[in-house]
């Protein structure tokens, strides 16, 4: 009859394992506001409803992170309240818009699970899918995640390592979620940057900076019912190497994609993340800067959308954005690096040129 | 035409003095997120509409600890602005559930009046009520406070104690919020420990902590527009034993009832708080830690949830929720010990046991 | 093609320039939530929907100072990005009611500009204007900024200054917007102060202290959508004379307005802004207190509110309110004081006058 709850360990996963996990939650305008209040948020399509109804939706859409966010910590409970470490995201694409009043339901399923040489831990790979009250898809990722084992001499299966995309591809893109109204986001803007103004190659650096408190990334962090013992509980963390609480990762990438605004104004969502890796630890009084290299340019004949493939840089304690460096796959990290992001994003085209008949 | 608000001193006070408190609040959804942020509540019947539809309500009702912080918030200009300490609660009871949108309005009637013997502070009886725009109650209780005197030579009546129940009878707890559907919990929660599942005696370790910060609490008392200056002035606490900012206790209640969930994941809400202690006081930097005792199990026949009296201790800064210790009423109070909860909470049946006809 | 986004300096202004900020922003529910949340606002007409209707609204508008704040917030990123100090304002008025659901898009046109002795930076005198989804100015006022110029030599034309008004004019002021049934609030703030009971010199002491916190200000400064570095970059302002985060002086206003509300319980809205100083720099831990005079008192006959002329100061660190010192023009300001603003606000008469036919 024990109710001490301990989460799952490495051993205790299995593959194929499905879970629906606790408790589905309904997202609205109270989020979205506290949102904008959490990351200085001031992306045009969620920041007034006169501007998301100019641009073809009904009504502001809930913000593509928090949506994941949300969704990302009703994972926690069953599958990193151990965790070692998150280390990756595959496959992620946003599929539909979520609005005021929409629940989201999670599931995952474990498609690899590989024990470590030391047997202390393991890494657990899941997909999960978020779905709203209709039963729709509206996010999907996988992520993997390194897992203390409770037993080291538990026996644990053969390795299986799942077949995972490098990157989202083009026609699983969720593009049809914007229609041709989406030209006219400039003139809410005032930014007349669009698709065609942005080229492979092109690094922006994004202007802002934001210093993170205690308190900050621990409301946004609960407001994702997300349980990480390391975001809430400085007295253990005194304990551990980090010495102190550790910003939610997901934090960290919300904080960045706001800093972005300026640069990428008429931004509409993210529709895909094919990779990212929390280089390093955030903590309380870091200061936060991000910059943004246009690594491909995406012309869907004939959508009012093009797509740009960004690779997004955080930074922390940089006294310019400037000096945020992009280094190659074989280098070491830049020791400020904090979030090396892969993404897709969608933006209104000034030309939809289509196909002749 | 002095507009110099002192507040009431215990001489201001009289025997059946009713107070009318300002100002209405009406709650709503954007105060259910906060909550959420705030707290870390995963409660399920607050989490989602669905959910909340699914147990056989119309849509999520607000959190009972929200509902009873603002209520009590608006007693505090009138009744405890001037207060050496808050003492107990008694006879707390949620009688009709609060809906997105509605009203509260909160009365109040001193029930019980006693000088102290250096007749510098007095005790204060409020019995306290608070009804939604319909005139219907939502909640009621009594707690009585120790408040400083204006004048200590003034004159004060005889001491009059008001007769206070030990605990809310089993007859007065409002179980007909609850129908049959609130059987499919589990479904949601994905845990399928239900009323029939706790066992008198058992005790159960919440395996979460929380660390307070300034922000955070002093966030959480204001959206409650509670003034006690405890908890917003710091220059005037350093000058005070205290030395900085006191955690507003309502506000541990609530963060020690989020830590529950793990152990009490179909927990439906608090039906009556019998009696509480703030054992010791909290602050910024605090970590809380929660540990809970099933002290009665009340099988109401023919109704669809149980009752569970529990004792809820809330400590701080102890390494481990084992560590946790339940003294005897005889015993000094642990010196961690900052929270100590006499409640009832309500919890699905598996089985609803019927009279014979 | 670059997407150096570094806003404008004081040589890109020019007289008669128009802007139209980005971006629009819904107003709504959660917000007012998170603004009481923010600065303990407990001001009777925007706190419960009965109370609003009682006092003749449809439903609670959203707080006078919320409204200022995000129009405020909108026109940053285009006028004072790069702002020495904010120097004034003037003709501050607020015009309608901005309710649950309405959308704000700003506009400003600058009507002054005078270059500095040194050459290194310039005033600039901005009329902004905010209006909601139907076209109505809700909220108009004037501000003048000191902002760098990129470059010391670059050629400024001759200094114009705007001829503005020393104080709104009392038949500019939007009283139409309160009916008679303004007069029931005394029996929802169980106050009964109203107009006729303050008196031209009146000093009232407001009794509430509020210590502000870097979360605090950082959460409130972004919900408004202002981007001023000066907020939220520590490690920029480590560097700076500030050595740390500045508080947002519109947050300064709040907390002073809402510490306000014991002395005026009754106030309905602010109706105008005259002039206004933000003194001196207020930073996290600082702990505000607030005190305001009576200046003048407007009877409007007819009018079922008078208007109260208030200086409000508001000071930091002082160990009582009585300690707040309203200095002369001609003296140095006190070494404590953080705002000192001139404006008017509404409240309910007992008795409407009216002009015998």
């Amino acid at each position: 009859m024990s109710k001490q709850r301990s989460g799952n360990f490495f051993e205790d996963f299995h593959l194929g394992q499905r879970f629906a996990h606790a408790t589905p939650r309904t997202l609205g305008l109270a989020d979205q506001s506290l949102y904008i209040a959490l990351t200085g948020s001031r992306a045009c399509l969620h920041s007034a409803d006169t501007t998301a109804q100019a641009l073809g939706f009904a009504r502001r859409p809930i913000e593509d992170l928090l949506v994941f966010n949300t969704a990302f910590g009703k994972t926690v409970p069953d599958i990193s309240l151990n965790a070692v470490a998150n280390l990756g995201y595959a496959e992620l694409r946003f599929l539909e818009p979520v609005f005021d009043g929409d629940t989201l339901g999670v599931e995952s399923e474990v498609i690899g699970l590989k024990e470590n040489a030391n047997r202390r831990s393991g890494v657990v790979y899941v997909r999960s899918s978020a779905r709203n009250q209709h039963g729709r898809e509206v996010l999907g990722w996988v992520r993997w995640v390194m897992v203390h084992k409770r037993d080291a001499a538990a026996a644990c299966g053969e390795p299986v390592l799942p077949s995972l995309a490098a990157h989202v591809a083009p026609d699983a893109l969720a593009l049809q979620v914007f229609g041709e109204q989406v030209a006219s986001a400039p003139r809410v803007t005032g930014c007349s940057d669009q698709y065609e103004d942005y080229a492979v190659g092109e690094r922006i650096d994004h202007p802002a900076a934001m210093t993170l408190n205690d308190s900050d990334h621990s409301l946004a962090t609960r407001l994702y019912q997300n349980t990480a013992k390391a975001h809430f509980d400085a007295a253990t963390m005194a304990r551990s190497p980090m010495q102190r609480r550790l910003v939610y990762g997901g934090h960290v990438m919300s904080i960045c994609k706001a800093l972005a605004y300026d640069g990428f104004e008429n931004l509409l969502s993210i529709l895909a993340i094919h990779g990212g890796r929390h280089v390093a630890p955030t903590f309380a009084g870091d200061t936060l800067r991000c910059a943004t290299q246009v690594v491909e340019c995406l012309d869907f004949e004939g959508a009012p959308v093009g797509a740009l493939r960004l690779r997004m840089v955080g930074a922390k304690n940089v006294e310019a954005t400037e000096q945020i460096r992009f280094t190659a796959p074989s280098e070491p990290p830049d020791p400020h690096t904090v979030l090396d992001l892969d993404l897709t994003v969608a933006l209104p085209k000034k030309r939809i040129h289509r196909q002749h008949p």
